[in-house]
């Protein structure tokens, strides 16, 4: 028998996932990445996991025929080094696949964690049946994934797809990249919690106050709720994402003419009607012709396609 | 012998050329669009363009093995249909591909106009030497191609690169889609000459006012002039669509991370460090590591660009 690992390695949490030869996931482990530690003891821990997975169903080291690893952040597939990473401090410049190659003592594919979630909802999740796939992460940052032609899109670099710092409004809210009026700083959790936040600061948004008094910290969760218990403030918060989710997804469907854009992450999944609202806000803001030819539809895969689509990748690197 | 014939259609004029089976242009020739004539006796015109330069060479008709033609607006690749044409009133929903094939009898090869204009720049002209080019055309309008991996990339139904629709500042000037803010509603030669306009009804702009007295009718050129003799109203016109472009270019660069953008159309050489201005913009608000991995220049092929372009694409199409 041979096997293969994926890895999943965000900024809060690591995804490791043993696959048998058939593609099939056997065992999965998640675990805290503790970005703190940096660079080197996380890479350790992830070689460490590659260990247990292997010993927990006695699988020899020899039957390992590799392992793919999905990264948060600007990981430059040409050199093998990651540029910066805004969830992993510390992993400037370090050279991610030569370390990993030297730990793991076999075949290590490392790709960029949007790219591989787009190609794991594309071959397993919701993208299936369809040849040009936008894979939209809408969590506490947002990333994008290209499908193209039925492959994933890097650009000369890797970096292709990187929606969450396109300016959608000069001048706007401070982003984590020091530019204003991100897409992330307007759309994504942290930015509709600094909203909320705001608006507590301001003495408004009277249900959002009783929300959030147990628990202290407003998160984007407490202002989706209170927007559905008819907080009219934490509304107004919502819509305003809304609409800026809504010209992100225009301006991606003008630019790239998908068949099919996916939604994943936690505010692709809250109880309002939040990307109904965005849907109705791309479909006046794109042109007509590229609008007709794209369905708007939520990700299936969770927290998962990372795995599988970083599997499905070094499944193909290995094969060549 | 065998020859080839490659046709671009704008709303303005017409280009044919007469290729030869090396690819060397041999004859081209200009005509007027003329465009209130209508789909008919436009493709009527270009039919009869193609007989005259096969006549004029003495070339017989088995010797053309087909003629391609690059159209501007909203071909669908997929069909072979006009969706619209901003530019050729009267082509909505015309079947190009199927009529084009009645009066030409021999292959024929229909696509975007600025899908073959970036794969004739990438071929022949400023993209060469890369994989992954973006061409932009600033004229009357803004379009957009995209060579993805050394490849004419066209989306599901050949809309992609569709930049001049991409809403820039919503609730910004009104475009001729009907939209507001959109790109080419704030940087093209018709937003330029618009803003030229609204200052003279304004009684200001001294030196653009002295400029148009001779020509009555402003243009962007005149806006462009005046700004380099120091009129500092026509200046911030400029500088206003030199941010914008920026912008726009910002969001190509984070979302396809190219390797280089060539730009064409008359805006591209305007006398002004417009570009330079443009392209500093440009590299505030993309994110650091696809600007930095990205050229920006102008193009070469002026308006040949499309025909170069349309006859690689039959060339391919052809040896299929």
């Amino acid at each position: 028998m041979s096997y293969l690992i994926g890895i999943d390695l965000g900024g809060t949490k690591i995804l490791a996932a043993l696959f048998d030869e058939h593609g099939k996931m056997i065992q999965k482990k998640r675990l805290l990445t503790q970005p703190e530690r940096g660079p080197d003891a996380i890479i350790k821990d992830m070689a460490y996991e590659v260990q247990v997975l292997l010993e927990g169903r006695g699988i020899k080291r020899k039957e390992l025929k590799g392992v793919g690893v999905s990264i948060a952040g600007f990981y430059d597939v040409s050199t093998g080094i990651m540029r910066s990473s805004p969830n992993l401090p510390g992993w400037e410049m370090y050279p991610v696949r030569r370390e990993l190659t030297k730990l793991l003592d076999c075949p290590v594919l490392v790709d960029n964690d949007a790219s591989a979630a787009a190609y794991g909802e594309y071959l397993v999740g919701a993208g299936q049946g369809v040849r040009h796939l936008v894979h939209i992460t809408l969590g506490t940052g947002i990333g994008g994934g290209l499908i193209l032609d039925g492959r994933v899109y890097r650009g000369s670099r890797g970096f292709a797809g990187e929606l969450g710092h396109i300016q959608l409004l000069p001048g706007g809210p401070l982003c984590g990249c020091g530019r204003q009026g991100c897409f992330e700083a307007l759309v994504s959790g942290t930015a509709v919690a600094r909203e909320g936040k705001m608006l507590l600061e301001a003495g408004r948004a009277a249900v959002l106050q009783q929300l959030v008094s147990e628990d202290k910290t407003v998160t984007a969760g407490h202002v989706f709720q209170a927007a559905a218990r008819g907080d009219s403030d934490a509304q107004s918060v919502v819509k305003r994402a809304a609409f800026y989710l809504g010209q992100g997804l225009a301006i991606v469907t003008n630019l790239i003419n998908p068949e099919r854009i996916t939604l994943g992450g936690g505010l692709s999944r809250v109880e309002n009607n939040f990307i109904e609202e965005a849907e109705s806000y791309l479909r006046e803001a794109a042109v007509d012709v590229s609008s007709e030819a794209v369905e708007l539809v939520r990700a299936e895969l969770i927290d998962e396609a990372g795995v599988f689509g970083i599997i499905a990748l070094l499944n193909e690197r290995l094969r060549d």
